[in-house]
C-alpha cells in the first residue's frame, strides 16, 4: 500500500461507515479495519469525514462569451475546484459558428491540456448544424464525449430550434449520448429585453424581470417532451425554479428518463441581489436568473425526493471590475456567469446537511456520485470503493469558516458569497492517491489532470 | 479473518465492485483487492455477485386470521426466507382485543424465540386502544420496536378510525417511530362484498371486485393527508395500484415524507388468475388483491424513479386445502394471503434486473438497504461494508431455474408462481458470517436468529 | 295581461335584453317590445334590470342546534329573503334521530306551512339510517323532495360513515335524488377541538384553527369518490377553500357530474375576523370558518370558470347576545351558523359584478338559474321566459348603500357584513307576479309561500 | 308583425320555453304566449324546436392552399350552411406574404361580397409580420375584426415564432382583440414529415403519424403560456385531443382566460379512416388529423364541463378528385382540409344530445351562443330575445336521415360522413325574418349575407 486513511468516516452516496482507506498506484486498494502496511503513508482522518471526489458536470473555463472570456481558465479554475474538493470537473466545449464538432473538441482539451490540475471531461454544446454536426455525434462518442448540450435561449446566438434538438435526440438514443439542455425560452426573453431596453430599464435588476421563471418552465417541459418523442433521455442543467422542476416531477412520475441539476445559487441567493447597490447587481447576472425564494424549499424537496440528481456549479466567472461593466447602461451586455466551483461542497454541507435538509449520504450522492454515473465516469470516479481512483476529500464537519474573495482560490475579484459563514472545511484532497490540496492551499503538482474518455450514457 | 470471499462483484445500492470481503466475528472486516489470511475459509464467489442480505419488511408468520393460523411459523418461514437470499425480517405483532402492545410484544417474541433461524424485528400492528396503547408507543420504541402499523381496511376487525390515526401518527412524530398503513377504504369494501354475497356472488373472483383500486387510492391520499397534519411521516404498505401509487407521487413531490413499499405478486401477478378453474382463485386471495396488468408498468416506473421505496413480501401463507377452503362458497372467507418470502429476489432479478427495468443496484436498494433503513436497522443490515453484519448471499445471475411448490422450502401446499422460469440463482447465503443456506437448501443452525432492537426512524 | 314591467334590462343567465315583461295570472306571459294590454298594471323599471328572483338552496330556518333554535323562522326569514331579493328557498329538514325521513319531512312543513311568505322547497338531511332511511328516498322523491344532505362532520351527532355515504348515493342514483355533502373530515376535527380545548385554547379563533382547509379538501375528495364508485352525481354544500376546490375542479376536468356551493362569506369575510376584540369573533363562527383572504380568488375563479355552481347563504342566524354566548370559555360550543339571506344578491352584485369578476349574466346564473336547475324548479324558477313563474327582481346598479344591522329584515342582532359599502339596490320583487317587496320592505301577504314540489335530479 | 313563429319550443342556452316568436323588421319583436298579429305570416313550428340561428367561427372559403382553392366559395359555401342551419359565419382571412391586413380584409371582402347569402364575419389570420402588421391591428378592430390567428404549425409557410406570438397577444389586450392560435408543433411535424417521406412513407396515413397529439398537447400549453406572460385571453381552434385539452384544463382550473373549439370531425371519426382503400384516406387529411376514438369521450367531457365553448366547422373542402389527388405518392402535399358547414347542427344533435351526451341547452351554447358572444355578435347573433336578429332554425327532433354527398349542398365530390344516419332534420331557417333553406333547399336570396362589423372582445 502507497498511503492508509485512518480513523475517518467514509461516506458513500449509500451511507457512512467507520473505516480505514488504503490506496495504491493511484486506486483505493481496501476500504475495512485495521488495514496496515509496512511502509504506507499514514493519514490521519479523526473526527474527519473521508468522502469521494467531487464531480462538478457544468463549469465553463476560458470560455469566450459576449467579447470576453471567464477569467478562470483549466489551471486557476482547477485549483480552485480541487481546494473545495473537487477533482473532476466536466467543462463545455462549445462550438463556434462554422467548427465542426471534432474542431471544437480538439479546441477545448488545448484550453486544457497542460494547465487542467484535476482530471476533466468535455461536454460538447452544439450550436450550429449547418455542417454535419449530427452526423459527427457517434465519432464523439467514441472519443469520450457521451453528452452534448443545446441552447433553448440566447435567441440569434446559441439558439437551436425544436427541430434541431428533436433530431439530435434521436441521434443521441442511437449513439448513446445524453443531451442536456438550458431550459430557457429564447423567443421570449428576447421580447421582453428588446422592450426593457426601449422603455430606458437598463439597470442589472432587469435581467431577472426579462427572464421570468414562467420562461424557464415551459422550456423545460417542452424540452422533455421533445425528448419523449425521441425516446431519448435527457439532462437539465442549471434548473433555478418550480416552473421548472414541476415540469420534472411531472415527467419523472410517469417514469420519464429525465434528469435535473441545480447549482448553490440557486439555494443560497435570491433575486434582492440585483437590487444591492449601484451596478452590484450585475455580480449576480448568471441565466437562468436569482428567483425569489420561495423556490429555495422546492428545491431542496426536489433534491431530498429524487426529482434533481446533481448539483453542479455553472461556474463561469467575469471580473466584476472590467468584465462585468461590460454592461453598464444596459443589462443585456453584462456577461452571463457567476464564480463557485471552490464553494459547492461547503455551501451543500453549510445549507444541506447542518441546514437538515438533505443526509450526510445524500450530498454525496448530488455532489459525486450520480454526476460520475450519468456522465459515464462510475465507478472509476464517484464512490469510495476498491477499484475507483483514490479521489479522497477529507472534510471536518466540525470546522467554521466564512467566505471571501480575499481568501479565495478562484481567479476572479468577488465571490456571490461574500461574508457567508460556513460549517465544516476541507481538510485534505487527494487525486489519484496524490495530496493535491491541504487546508484551502493547491500543494498539488502543475498540470496533472488528465482527459476523461466518459463511457456512453445509461441510466440511473 | 475467519472466511474471505473472492472473485465476486459487490453490490451495494450506490454500484458495484469487484472485490474480496474479509469477514472476522460475524462482521465485514473489509472489501478489497488482494485480501488474505492464513487461515481463513476462503469461499469463491467467481461469476457471481456479492449482495448484502435480503431484508423482508413485511411478514406474517405463525398469525391468527379468521379462524386459522398462517401455516409459516418462525422457524420453517425463516427457513425459507434464508434459502431465498432473506437474512433478516421484521414480522408483525398484532395486537388482540384487549392486550396491552407490551403483551402483544412479548407474545410474537414467544412465537420467535427458540424458532427463527435468521434474525427478526417486529412491528407492532395496533388494532385495539379502549386500553392506553397510544401512552405505552415510546416504551416500545425503547424496546426496539420503532415501527407501527395501522389498519383502514378489515371493518368491525382491525380498521381504525381516522382520530384513532391522527393521534397515533402524533404520538409517533414524537417518540421516533414510523407509522405504517394498511390503505384500503374499509366501508367501501363492507358495503360492496355484503352487496356481493347478497346478490350470490360468492366466487373468489369477487374479492377483487369488491377490493376495487379506488378504495386504495382514497384511503392511501387519506392516509398521506392524516401524516401531512400531524407533520409525521408515513409508510404505506403493499401498495399494488397506480390509484395509489398517484397519492404517493402527489405527495413526494411536495416534499412530504412518504414512502411505499410494493410486493412481488403485485408486479408479477394479475387480477386475471381469480378466474382459474373452480375454486383455485383462492390461491391469490390476498389484501390488496391482484390487479389489473396495466399497473405493472406504473409500479416499475415507481421503483425505478424513487417513488416506491421496498419491495417486501407480505408472506402470508395459507394452504389451499384445509385452509384457503374455508372460503368454499363465501369469498370474504378465504383466509387473506399468498406466500413469497422465499422468492422475492428471485423474482425481483427476473422480472427487474432481467427484464431491463430496474439497475442491479436498484434491486439492493429496493431488497436490502431501503427497508433496513426505513426500518432502523441500517448499517447493522443492508449494505456491503465494513463494520456491518457479514449477511451476504451470493448469487448467480447466470443460473436458470423454474419455481415450484414441489421444490420450495415454504411450509404450504401451492405458490401462485408455480411454474414461472427464473434468471439467477441463490448460491451461497451467510448470515453474520455463517453459511445457512447452500443452493438451495437451508444448512444454518436451529434458532440462531436473533431479535433486532431497531432504532428509532431516520429520514431516507 | 295583468301587470307590465316596461323600460328595464332583462338579465338572465345567457345574457341580457332590452324589453319588456307581460305578467299574467302569475306567470311570465311574454317579454317583447311594446307590450301593451288596456288595464294592465305598469311598473316602470328605467334604469334598472330585471332579473330571475333569487333561488337560495340551502337555510336554516328555525333549525335546532346545540340546545337553541336559529334565530330565524320560515315568516322572518322568508321576509328577509325578498326583501333581499330572494323569491324561493331549499330549506334544510333536519331528521332527528329516531323519526323517519316522511316525519322530518312533515315537522318541516308544519314549521313553513303558515309563515313562509316566499315560495320554499325542502332537502331532508339524514342523520341516522338505523330504520329504513334508505328505503324511504324514493317516497321523499314522490313527495318533492329530491335532494338529500348528509354531514361528514359532527362526529357523534350528525356524522355518518362512508357506507351509510355510498349507499345513499346508490339508492340515490336508483331514485332521481342528488346527494348533498357537508365535506369536513369530522375525525379529524374532533380531535383537534379536544386537544385544544385540553390546552386551554378556548378562543373563538380556535374555531378555524380545528377545522383546517385541508380537512375539507380531504372530505370533498373522499365524498367524490365515494359517488364516483356509486356513478352518481354530488353537490358540494358551502365550499369554502382551494383545497375543497381542486378537488371539484380535478373531478369535473376528468368528466364526473360534481357540482358545488360556495357562499357569500367565503367570499367577502376572512380568518382574521374572529380576533376582533372580545368575544366578537363568535359572530362569525360557521362551518367551515372562514379561511384565509388567498382563497377568495380562487373561488371567484372557479365560479368564472364553471367549477363552482351556487351561491347560496347558508343562512343559519343566531343572535350574538343570548346564542351565541352559549360559547363563552368554550369555542365548540358556539352555535354555528351566520346570517345572509338578505344580502346574497348585494353582495354578489358589489364584489362580483361591480368588482369585474364576474358578468351579470355569471350572476343571474349563480343566483337563480343553477340552483333552480340543478335543485329541480327550472323552468318554473331561474328565468325570465314566458311560462315562468313571474319572480322578478328590479334591481338598480347604480343605487349606493351600507349593510347594517339596524336596518335589517333578518331577525337577528348583527351581521358580519356590518359597515360594508354597497353598489345597487333592490328596487322591486315580485312573486308570482304580485309586489313583496318595495325598496327594503316587505309589503307582501302573510304566509303566500308555497311549498314547492321539486322534480328529479337532471345534469345541468 | 311581420311574422310569427307558433306551437314551437324555443331552446335558448339557458333553457327552453314553450313560446311563440314575433318578428318585426328582421328583428325578434317579442317571444310570448298567444302573440297574435293581424296580418302576419304564421309559421307553426308544432313538433319542433326554435334555436336561434348557427353562428360557425371557423370556415374556409374560396382559400388558396397548396396551390388549389377550397372549392367552396362564399356562395355555395354559405348555401350550404344556410340548409343546415348556420346563419352567420366567421372566415379567415389570410395574408398573403407582403400585404398589409388592410389589403388582407379588402381581398376577402371582395371574395365575400355579391356571394355570401347569410352574414359573415372576418378574423384575419396574420402570417407575415415583415411589414407593421401589429401596429394594424386597432385599425383591424375598428374594422370590425375582432380576432386574429397565429399559426404554430406550417413551418415555412405560415408558422410564426414565439415572439412573434407573444408581441401580438400584447397588442391585442391592448386594442380589445381575441387571439387564436392553430396549436401544432410546426417544427416537431416538419422532422418526423421528412423522416417519413425519406423512409419511404407517403400513404395518407402517416399524415397522422407525424402530427402526433403530444405535437398539439404541447404547441396548446405553449399559447397558453405566452398569454398568460401578456395577460391575454387566448382561444385554441379546432382542438381534437385529450393532450391539447389537458392543457385547457389546467390554464381554466388555475383562472386563465383560456377559450377552445373543437370540431365535429373530432367527435366522430377517428384515425382509422386514414386506412381505408387506396387513396381514400385523403378525404380525411386535415390538421389536426383525425385521432383514436377514446378522445371521443374526452372531448364531450371538455364541451360538457364548460372547458370546451365552440363547436365550429374548420369547413375547408377540397374534392377528392382533382384536389385531394395533388397528393397521391405524397401524403404531405395533399390539400389539408374536409367540409363540414352544413352538417355541424344534425352531428352534435345526433351524437351529442340524442346520444345522451350534452343537453338541447348546450348544444345551442356550443352551436350559436357562445361563438357569438366570444367574438363580439352578441346579442345580436346567439340568442331568440327581443331585439336580436331574427335568426332561427325550426328543427324537427324526430325526423331521421342520412348524410350523402349525393344530397348535400356543399360544393364538393364527398362527404366524410356518408351513410351516417342522423337524428333530427333542419325544417325551415331564417334568416333576419326571411325563410333562406326549406327541408334541405336553400330558398333565400342571392348575395343576401352583410358583412358583420364585430364588437371588441369581452370576456364570457
Amino acid at each position: 500500500m502507497d498511503t492508509i486513511i485512518t480513523n475517518g468516516t467514509i461516506v458513500n452516496a449509500t451511507g457512512a461507515c467507520r473505516a480505514d482507506v488504503a490506496i495504491k498506484d493511484g486506486l483505493i486498494a481496501a476500504v475495512g479495519n485495521g488495514l496496515t502496511a509496512g511502509d504506507a503513508r499514514m493519514i490521519d482522518a479523526g473526527g474527519a469525514y473521508v468522502l469521494p471526489g467531487g464531480v462538478d458536470a457544468h463549469t465553463h473555463l476560458d470560455m469566450p462569451f459576449g467579447g470576453t472570456v471567464s477569467c478562470d481558465d483549466f489551471r486557476t479554475g482547477t485549483r480552485a475546484a480541487a481546494v473545495g474538493g473537487t477533482t473532476a470537473i466536466v467543462d463545455f466545449a462549445i462550438q463556434a459558428k462554422g467548427d465542426t464538432l471534432a474542431d471544437t473538441l480538439a479546441a477545448w482539451k488545448a484550453k486544457a491540456e497542460g494547465r487542467a490540475v484535476i482530471d476533466y471531461g468535455l461536454h460538447v454544446a452544439v450550436t450550429d448544424l449547418t455542417g454535419d454536426a449530427l452526423a459527427e455525434m457517434p465519432a464523439m462518442v467514441d472519443a469520450g464525449v457521451s453528452s452534448f448540450k443545446f441552447f433553448m435561449a440566447y435567441k440569434d446566438a446559441l439558439m437551436v430550434d425544436d427541430a434541431t434538438l428533436l433530431r439530435a435526440l434521436k441521434k443521441a438514443r442511437e449513439c448513446g449520448a445524453l443531451i442536456s439542455v438550458h431550459a430557457e425560452n429564447g423567443d421570449v426573453i428576447d421580447v421582453l429585453v428588446k422592450e426593457h431596453l426601449a422603455a430606458g430599464k437598463s439597470h442589472p435588476r432587469y435581467h431577472a424581470v426579462t427572464r421570468p421563471p414562467e420562461a424557464e418552465g415551459e422550456a423545460t417541459g417542452r424540452a422533455i417532451f421533445l425528448a419523449g418523442l425521441a425516446g431519448a433521455p435527457i439532462y437539465i442543467v442549471h434548473l433555478s425554479c418550480k416552473d421548472a422542476l414541476d415540469q420534472v416531477r411531472a415527467a419523472r412520475d410517469r417514469g420519464a428518463p429525465v434528469y435535473a441539476e441545480t447549482c448553490p445559487q440557486y439555494l443560497a441567493l435570491s433575486v434582492e441581489r440585483y437590487d444591492e447597490p449601484g451596478f452590484q447587481g450585475a455580480k449576480y447576472v448568471c441565466s437562468p436568473p436569482l428567483r425569489d425564494r420561495a423556490n429555495w424549499a422546492e428545491l431542496w424537496a426536489g433534491l431530498s425526493a429524487g426529482d434533481l440528481h446533481v448539483v453542479a456549479t455553472d461556474h463561469c466567472p467575469f471580473n466584476f471590475e472590467g468584465q462585468k461593466d461590460l454592461g453598464l447602461g444596459d443589462f443585456s451586455k453584462i456577461p452571463n456567469g457567476a464564480p463557485g466551483i471552490e464553494h459547492r461542497l461547503l455551501l451543500l454541507h453549510t445549507l444541506g446537511v447542518a441546514g437538515g435538509r438533505i443526509s450526510l449520504a445524500k450530498l454525496v450522492d448530488l455532489f459525486s456520485t450520480t454526476p460520475a454515473k450519468l456522465f459515464g465516469m462510475f465507478p472509476q470516479k464517484g464512490v469510495v470503493a476498491p477499484g475507483s481512483d483514490a479521489d479522497l476529500v477529507i472534510f471536518d464537519p466540525e470546522a467554521r469558516g466564512t467566505i471571501t474573495a480575499a481568501a479565495q482560490t478562484q481567479n476572479i475579484d468577488y465571490t456571490p458569497y461574500e461574508g457567508m459563514d460556513v460549517k465544516g472545511a476541507v481538510r485534505t484532497v487527494l487525486q489519484r492517491g496524490r495530496i493535491v490540496a491541504q487546508d484551502g492551499a493547491f500543494v498539488g503538482a502543475d498540470a496533472a489532470g488528465k482527459y476523461l474518455h466518459r463511457k456512453p450514457f445509461a441510466a440511473v
